[in-house]
This record gives structure tokens, C-alpha cells and sequence, in this order.
């Protein structure tokens, strides 16, 4: 099967767009995903899906921990640009975003959010360039209950950029 | 922590709606969910997680294959009502639906949808309540470049319900 042909099929798909963070050894990163769901209810746990290159991923993997800060319909883009088309292992995404660190100690965004919530990894399946963590949600806070920035809307109407290692990334034809 | 509130917390997280189907020994069924995700681009894998006690999953844990019909967003509300409300177990769902086989033998919609997908399941993980199937989307086909369904837009503009076994179920206060 044409590989870019399946990825415009399954861009129908439907997604939020979300600041997943970590922490390890006293440093903390982020990153933004769209690939986060819940999995089961009772009790509530959900899974991330992480491509291996990123420093969230390395984080996720050795502290067993990550925040989700679910950014709002009207977030400041420049939170995008900021943790989606740079890396911590340059720069320290922080250093301009107002936060506070969770009870898993992994940063939890303060503005531009609808919600944050906090996961302990129980388990994780390497699919190949990405890993899936599966996990508890320990800790939910509702930040303010409006309209959340969806992958559809921030592509679509937005006209925005989408980083490669999204599992979701989609060639632009030159 | 109080599950409700996290429930609340864990809704502001996005979804689309998909009827979920498979086969067995000959006889096919179907459900709907919104927990499904994209984990990789190269090669395209999925994440599905699908509670115990639905047919669907024992049909998917034995054939191994599942198939996705991407409802578009002016979908025929029946269509989540016949897939949704009521288990195969007792009636056959697909009686008045038209389908056509796909090359796992999974049947797909035809109408109301946007887009349909295959997968070929290489790995499940018991999550609870619900199992956690990973596969690899091994067809792709786009019925109609639409609009889709969105779980924000099915509970929230068209005030519909949610079953429980959806792994973001959240009872309604008396």
C-alpha cells in the first residue's frame, strides 16, 4: 500500500494537541503530541504514543512519569513553536513559559491550557519509531473548562506546520 | 483522587468517532468507539482500545484483524445508535447497513463515512477493563474528503449519549 496515500486517509482522524512533559535527574523538557487517549475509565488510564528521537521519550522512559498540560482552543501558538519545533537538548523550553511541577514533579502549564493531568507509566510497547506508554492517571486538575485546540483545527484553519516525528506527519507534495 | 472530577478533567482530551468492526468463523460485527489512534507514520500502526465484554473484542483478540469507517460529520445518527446501543450477541447489526467486505474480510461501511481502514493486530495489552490492540494499517481508502465526527461534537452539539463501556463514559449526576 502507497504510504502517503494511507496518511491522508488516516488523517481523518481526530485529535487534541497537548504539551506532554517529563522530568529527570532535576531537568525537566516538553513536547507537543497529539497522540494521547484514554484507554480505559475505571480507573482512568491513558496511553502516549512517542517518537524514540525526542527527550521526552527519554525522560518518560526512565522516570516512569508524564504531565499533559491540554492546551485551549484560543492557546498563544507560540507555545506550539515552542515546544514542537525545538529541542531540549539545545535550549531550555522553559525558560520564557510559566508553569509548576505536578505531584509526579513533571511541569504543568499555567496558561493557554483547558486542563492538566499527571501519569504514572505501568507499561510500554515499542511500536517501531515510536514508543506507546501506558499509564495511570494520578492527578487531574480542571484549569479552565473551554474549548481545547484540536489537531484538526490548528492544521486546517490555523494553517500550521507539523513536526515530522508527529505519527501523524503528512509529506507536503513540493 | 475522586474519578468523577478526573473524568470531567480527561474529557477535555479529543476524539473521533469510528465504527470498529471484525469477523469470525463467518459471522461479522461491529461497534462504535472513539478511542483509536495513529502511533506511527512509517510504516502507519494504530492504537485501539476496545472494553472485554464487547463482541467486537473477541472477535479482534481471535481474528486478529480489525476494520475502521471514519464517520463523516453529517452522519445518520441511527448509524451510532445500531452500532453503539445494542450487542451482536443478540441481534445482527449489519441486517440493515450496507457494507462491503474489506481484504481482512472486516466489513465497512459505505455510507455516512469519510474514510475506511484495515488492520492487521500485532500486539495486545491488557489494559483493565478494556484491551489495547496495536496493529499495522495494511489498507486505506477515502470514501469522501469530508468533514468527520468528532466525540466533542457528537456529546456536546447533538446532546447524544454515551454508552458506559466507552472508556470515557462519564455518568450523568441525578
Amino acid at each position: 500500500m502507497e504510504n502517503e496515500n494511507c496518511q491522508v486517509v488516516l488523517n481523518k482522524c481526530s485529535y487534541g494537541l497537548y504539551v506532554v512533559t517529563s522530568h529527570l535527574d532535576g531537568k525537566i523538557n516538553g513536547q507537543i503530541s497529539d497522540a494521547l487517549m484514554q484507554v480505559t475509565a475505571c480507573p482512568p488510564k491513558v496511553a502516549l504514543s512517542i517518537n524514540k528521537n525526542e527527550l521526552t521519550h527519554d525522560y518518560i522512559l526512565k522516570s516512569r512519569v508524564f504531565g499533559v498540560s491540554v492546551l485551549e482552543k484560543k492557546a498563544d501558538l507560540s507555545i506550539i513553536k515552542n515546544f514542537g519545533f525545538q529541542t531540549g537538548r539545545k535550549i531550555n523550553k522553559f525558560e520564557k513559559i510559566k508553569y509548576v511541577l505536578g505531584k509526579t514533579n513533571s511541569p504543568l502549564l499555567i496558561e493557554s491550557i483547558a486542563a492538566t493531568f499527571e501519569v504514572e507509566v505501568f507499561e510500554d510497547v515499542d511500536v517501531g519509531t515510536h514508543r506507546l506508554f501506558i499509564g495511570d492517571v494520578i492527578f487531574a486538575k480542571m484549569i479552565e473548562n473551554t474549548e481545547v485546540l484540536t489537531y484538526e483545527y490548528y492544521r486546517k484553519r490555523l494553517k500550521s506546520e507539523i513536526h515530522p516525528n508527529s505519527p501523524s506527519y503528512l509529506e507536503e507534495k513540493k
